[in-house]
């Protein structure tokens, strides 16, 4: 059994309107400081099994076709064995 | 400087239906041993200069009012100095 876990963020470049409005929110609500809010996505993906190289490489390309859009999104995927 | 990273994720309890459709698409397209998908929410905030402790109390009850739903979803928050 092994856990993977595929986080999903906006390019820096690409501006984040409700990273912006949770920006306020927080500084409204008594939170000073906060220079920059992103918000994206996180998948948790549970496998039977070991991650295999082959597993790994079908893993990273389904996660670039399937939870992220490269055109305005960064993935990074990690492997938690043995959870 | 500092980065705080919180991961929001539905109760375990609770049906993720996103999750659901994500396990179905990622087996069809050729990962096999797909046994559960969890898709959440995750939030990067940027803040100036150090966490306190009474920082991290503000952060951690802004997290719960603000980024999370308490009766739907857990979160997670771990303060990442010196980025």
């Amino acid at each position: 059994m092994a856990r993977v876990v595929v986080d999903v963020m906006l390019k820096p470049e690409i501006l984040d309107p409700e990273g912006r409005a949770i920006q306020g929110a927080l500084t409204r609500l008594g939170l000073d400081g906060v220079s920059d809010v992103r918000q994206g996505k996180r998948f948790e993906i549970a496998l039977d099994g070991e991650v295999s190289e082959e597993r790994a490489e079908t893993l990273n390309r389904l996660a670039a076709e399937l939870l992220a859009n490269p055109v305005i999104e960064d993935y990074r995927l990690r492997v938690e064995e043995g959870q």
